[in-house]
C-alpha cells in the first residue's frame, strides 16, 4: 500500500531504524537520565547553532501543547492563522490544556502577517479581552507554503515589540529548510523564534518530536509542562536515538529534501491531466490540486487523500521521505484514468 | 548498564522489536485506520474474551488520563489510595486534564478496601463536595501488592452499588495475571471493571499502552478524549505491532513471570544480608527493603533506584522481563559490600 | 453622573431594592434553601409557561459559562457569531471553564444564520477536529437586532436536526421581548431553546442573573457546576428577592420598554447631527452610530462609551431603565457642540 | 427564623444596607471604575496599614480562586489541611480553575504547622510530583481555632524559605481579628502572608468579598483572572459601598465581637445540658458539639444545623452578627427539650 494522504502514512527511515535496533542494548535509566538523550540534545544545540534547551516528547500535538503553555497564562491569545494546524486540526488540545484562547486571523495561503500580529493588540490591557501575548507561525505551512527568514523576523520583531513571545510550529520545518537552502538557525533563534515544535515523525521517524526552546529561559518549567501533558516518554532512549540518527549527517535534511522533490515531480505529472488545476506551485512536500467534485471521492476510494477545502474542490496530495518515482508514476496513471 | 531503578529501565523484548521492523513496510493510513491497529484490537478482544473497545494511546499517564476522562465530569472525585500513581506520580495530570479531585484513602499495601468506597460517598449529592463517581485500583499495586479477582469484585460491588464506575490501572497487569494464575477477563471484565489502563512499556514495549473498555459503551468517545490528550499516534501501526507480538503466545504472560520470577529470586539473594529487611514478600515484579539510612546513598551511586517511603527508609527494586540471573547476583553482591 | 456607556452603568430599580430592604428579615438557610427562592423559582414557571429549571447566579458570565457547561464536553465547539459576548468579552472564561472552542462566524448584525449551523458540522466525527455539539445564540444581540421567534425556531430546528443544543444568552432578554410584543415562551421554550441565560442585572438589578433550563433535565448537574464555577450565592435570598421583584407585574418588560423607548429617543435626538451617521435603526436599547475619527476621544471625555468598531470608527450608546428624557438631552446637546 | 446553621444564614448589617441604597443614585460606571470602589480600597489600605492591591469579588469561593490562582502554575501543590474549606467544601472549583492539586495535610484542630510545610518539600523539583509552591491556611479555622501571629508568621517564614507563597483564606478573618483583640496587619502583611481572601458576607454584609494582595505585585493579573473566573462584578459599586460600610468605624470588629460573644454565651448556655459535651471551648463564633447519635437528627429538624463529622456525632453552630441572646436562650431551651 502506497498513500499520498500524508507524509505520516510513511514508514520509518532504515538509519532510524538501525538506532532504534541499536539502541535497545542493556538498561538504561528512564525519562531522559541517558546517554541517547544527552547525546541527542547535543546534537540539536550543534544543528541549532545555539545553547537552545531540548524537551523530547511524543507527538505533534503534544510537542505544540507543550510548547505553548510555556509561553502563555490561562487569560493569553495564542495568534495564528485561522487554518493553523492548532487551530483545527487539534480537537481544541491547545486551548483545552492550557486555558488559553486562539485568535485567528484569515490566510490564503496560511501565512500570518505582522499586521495581523498588529490587529491582535485591539483589547490588550483590558480585562475582558483574552490578551494577545504569544504568536504561533507554522513552518512550512499547512498550505504548503514557506515564510522566508525576512518574513519570521518581521512577525516576531512585531510580536517582541508587544512584548510577545513567539512558537513555531514545526512539523514540518525540515521541508522549509531543505526548500530554502538555510541553515534552522536562520529560521528560528536568529529570526526571533523563541519555542520550536521540530517535527521528527512525519520526516523518517517512528514517532517523537522536540520541543526546543531558543530562549532556554523558557524551558524552566518544561519538565512538569511535559509530564502533565501526559507527553514525558518513559524509555527515552528510543525518541532520543532517533533524533540522533535524523540528525547525523544531514539526514533530516536530504529525507525533506527527496520529500520535496518528488512533490514537484507528481505536480509535474499531474498538471496538465484534464481536469487538474494546480492550486499552487509545490514549495515543500505537498500538492494542492482542485478536481472535478464527482472525481474525488473516485480518486480517494483508489488511494484515500484528504479533501483540504470542499467549498473548492481542493484536495491535498503529500509526499514523503520514501516516496518513489515509482509511487508518482501509478498515482499520476490513477488519477488520469479516474479523471478521463 | 543494569537497574533495579524501575521496569521501564528496560529494553524492548526481541519479539517486539521484530514486529516493529516487520511494520515497517510500505505505507499505511495514520491514526490507526491500518491493518495493524485491526488485528490489535482483535488480539485484545481474544485475550480479555469479550467485545471490548481498545485505544492505543503513547504512555501509562495517558492511559489513565483518557480512562478517567472517559468516566468523570469535572465535579467528580476519583476514589484511590493515597500512594496510587495517578495520586502522586503522574503530576497533577489526572486532574489538570479532567478537572475532577482524586478523593485518596489512606493504605499500607496500596490496596483500596469496600470500606473506602462506601466512606467517599459522604457528601454525594451535596454541591459544595466534588462527587464520588469513580473507583480507580491499581492491579498489580504500587506496592507489589495484589487485588485477588474477590477483591477486585467486592470493590466493583460495592462502587456499582453507588452507580460508581470502575478504573482499573493496569501499568502491570501482566504481573497480577502471571502471579495469581488466573487470565485476565477474571481480574477485570468478570469483576466488574469497566475500564483499564493496559500497560506495554514496562513488560517488553518500546512505547505503548492500551485503554481497554470493558463496556464499549463507554469508548464512544474515546477517540476525542485521545487526541485531546495529545494521546493519539499519527504512526499507530508502530504502536499495534508491539502490542500483536505481546499477545501473540502468551508473550506478555511469559514476560511477566519472568520479571516476577527475578523479583523473587532477588528475595532471596539479598534477604540474609545484615541489614536488609524485606518489607513484604514479592507478589510480583518487586522487592520492598528497608536499610541502613546510611547505605541508600551509597548504593544508589553504584545502581540507582528509588526510595520508596524516606521515612522508614524503604526502598524500591524493580525486576523486568530482561533482568538475568547475572543481574541478581550482581547485585547483590554490591549490597553485600555496601551494607558490610 | 449620567452615561450612555452601558445599561449597567445604570442603579438599581426602586422596587428592587425595595424588595432587597424587604428580604433582610431574620435568618434564611444559604445556599437557595429558602422561600424567596422558591417563590422566585415559582415566577419563572409562570413567566416562562413551562416547568423550566432556575439556577440564580451572580453574574452574566457566570450564566453563560454555568450554561454552557451543562451542555458541552470538553472536545466540544460552540457555534456563535465572530462578536458574540462569549467570544470576545469575556477574557475566555467559557473555554477556560468548559475546555470546548468557540466556532465562530462572521456575522455583520450579530445574527448566527442555519446556514452557519449547517456549517459548523464539517468535521463531525473527526477526532481531529472539535465537535460543534452546541448553538449559541444572543437575543437581543451584541448589535443591538432581534431574531424573530421564526428566525430562532429556524436556527433550533437546524442544531436540533445534528442532535446540537442550542443556548441564548438573554442578557437583555427583556429588551427583545419588549420590542417583539411576545412573551418569552415564544423566544425560548417554544423556539426550541435548550437552556437561556437570563439577564437581571441589565434590566433594574443591583446583581443576579437565571441559568434557566427549558428542558428541565438538562439542570440535573447545574448544582454542580454552579458551584464548581464559583457561582453559588451563598445569601440566595437576596438574588431571588431581586427577581421576585422584576418579575412581578411585569416590571421587567416595562423596564427594557423604557429603555428602548429611551434609545429611539436619542436616535432621533442625534441622527441630524453633522457628523453622525447612525449605524442602524435602533431595535432596542442601543444606538449604533458612526462620528468623525477626531471626535470620539473628546465626547468621550465628556461622557465615556465604549468604541464599536474601531476601524469604521463606530461607537455605541446604551440607554437602560433609568435613562431620564434628560439624560438624552443633555447627551445629545453635548455631541453637538463637540461635533460642531 | 433564626438559626445557628452557618453565619451566612444572618441577613445584611443596617449600616451595610443603608450604604447600599445610599449608592443607588445616578449612574457610574462598571466594573470598578467608579468613586466607591476608590474609597473602598483605600479604606482596605488603611485597615492593613499597607499599599495593599484590592480586587473585589463575589463569594468565598471565588475569592479563593482568584487568590489561589494568583499564585499558582498547573502543575503546583496548594499546601493545607485535610479540612481546609478549598478542599472540601468548594466541590472542587481551586483545583478545577487553576490546574493545581491540593495536597493536605491531616490536623485536628484545622491549623497547618510549619512541620507540615517541611514535610511538603518531599518531590520538589521531581517531575513526576506536583510541586508543592503555595501554602493555604484559614484564619479564623474551619475547626473554630486561631493561629497565633507568631503562628503564622512561622509558617510564612518556612514557606518562604522554600520559595513558597502564602494565602490567608480570611472568610472569617474579622472574627480572628476580634478574637485576638490585634490588628489585621499583624496576622497578614506583618506575618508574611500574600494574598488574603478577606470576607464579607458572613460579617454582615449581602455579597462581596476582596482579594488583597499584601505583595501588590502579585495582583498585576489579577483583573484578569477575576473576569476569567467569572468573579468581575458589573455594578461594582455596590460591592464596594458595602465594604465602606463595614470597614468604616471598625464595624467590621464589632460585628465580630459580636458573633464570638454570642458563641461564648451559646457554649455555656448549653455546656451543662446532659448529653452535650463540647468539643472544644470556642475562641470565635463557632460551637462545636458532640450530641447523642439519635438527637442530631431531631434537633435539626427543629432549627437545622449542620453535622461536622458523622464519625464522632459532632455538630457546628454558628453564631453571627446578627444573633441574639434571645436567639440563644430559644436554641438552649430546644436542644433541652430534644435531648430531655
Amino acid at each position: 500500500m502506497r498513500s499520498f494522504a500524508s507524509d505520516n502514512a510513511s514508514g520509518v527511515h532504515p538509519a532510524v531504524m538501525d538506532s532504534l535496533v541499536a539502541a535497545n542494548v542493556d538498561h538504561a535509566l528512564a525519562y531522559g537520565d541517558d546517554a541517547w538523550t544527552e547525546r541527542a540534545t547535543q546534537r540539536f544545540r550543534e544543528v541549532f547553532g545555539a545553547p537552545v534547551e531540548v524537551c523530547l516528547v511524543w507527538g505533534g500535538t503534544g510537542a505544540n501543547v507543550v510548547s505553548l503553555q510555556s509561553l502563555v497564562r490561562p487569560w493569553s491569545a495564542v495568534v495564528c492563522t485561522a487554518n493553523a494546524h492548532i487551530a483545527v486540526d487539534e480537537c481544541g488540545a491547545p486551548e483545552r490544556f492550557t486555558g488559553a484562547k486562539l485568535l485567528t486571523f484569515p490566510s490564503v495561503d496560511g501565512k500570518l502577517t505582522p499586521a495581523d500580529v498588529v490587529a491582535s493588540q485591539v483589547g490588550r490591557g483590558d480585562e475582558h479581552h483574552a490578551q494577545a501575548t504569544v504568536v504561533s507561525v507554522t513552518q512550512s505551512t499547512e498550505c504548503g507554503t514557506l515564510y522566508s527568514a525576512a518574513e519570521l523576523r518581521a512577525i516576531c520583531d512585531a510580536a517582541h515589540g508587544f512584548g510577545m513571545r513567539v512558537h513555531l510550529d514545526g512539523a514540518r520545518l525540515a521541508n522549509a529548510v531543505a526548500a530554502l537552502g538555510c541553515d534552522v538557525r536562520a529560521l528560528t533563534v536568529d529570526a526571533g523564534v523563541d519555542v520550536v515544535s521540530f517535527g521528527g515523525t512525519k520526516n523518517g521517524m517512528m514517532y517523537g518530536e522536540a520541543v526546543i526552546f531558543c530562549d532556554p529561559a523558557l524551558g524552566a518549567d518544561a519538565k512538569f509542562i511535559r509530564k502533565q501533558a501526559t507527553q514525558l516518554p518513559s524509555k527515552m532512549r528510543f525518541v532520543a536515538a532517533q533524533f540522533e540518527a535524523l540528525l547525523t549527517d544531514d539526514l533530516w535534511i536530504r529525507n525533506a529534501e527527496h520529500a520535496n522533490a518528488m512533490a514537484r515531480r507528481l505536480a509535474d505529472a499531474v498538471r496538465d491531466i484534464p481536469g487538474v488545476r494546480l492550486a499552487r506551485e509545490p514549495e515543500v512536500n505537498s500538492v494542492f490540486v482542485r478536481l472535478p467534485a464527482d472525481a474525488i471521492a473516485r480518486l480517494q476510494a483508489e488511494s484515500f487523500f484528504w479533501t483540504w477545502d470542499e467549498t473548492v474542490d481542493e484536495v491535498r496530495w503529500m509526499t514523503s521521505f520514501d516516496t518513489t518515482t515509482a509511487d508518482i508514476d501509478e498515482f499520476a496513471a490513477t488519477v488520469r484514468r479516474v479523471l478521463a
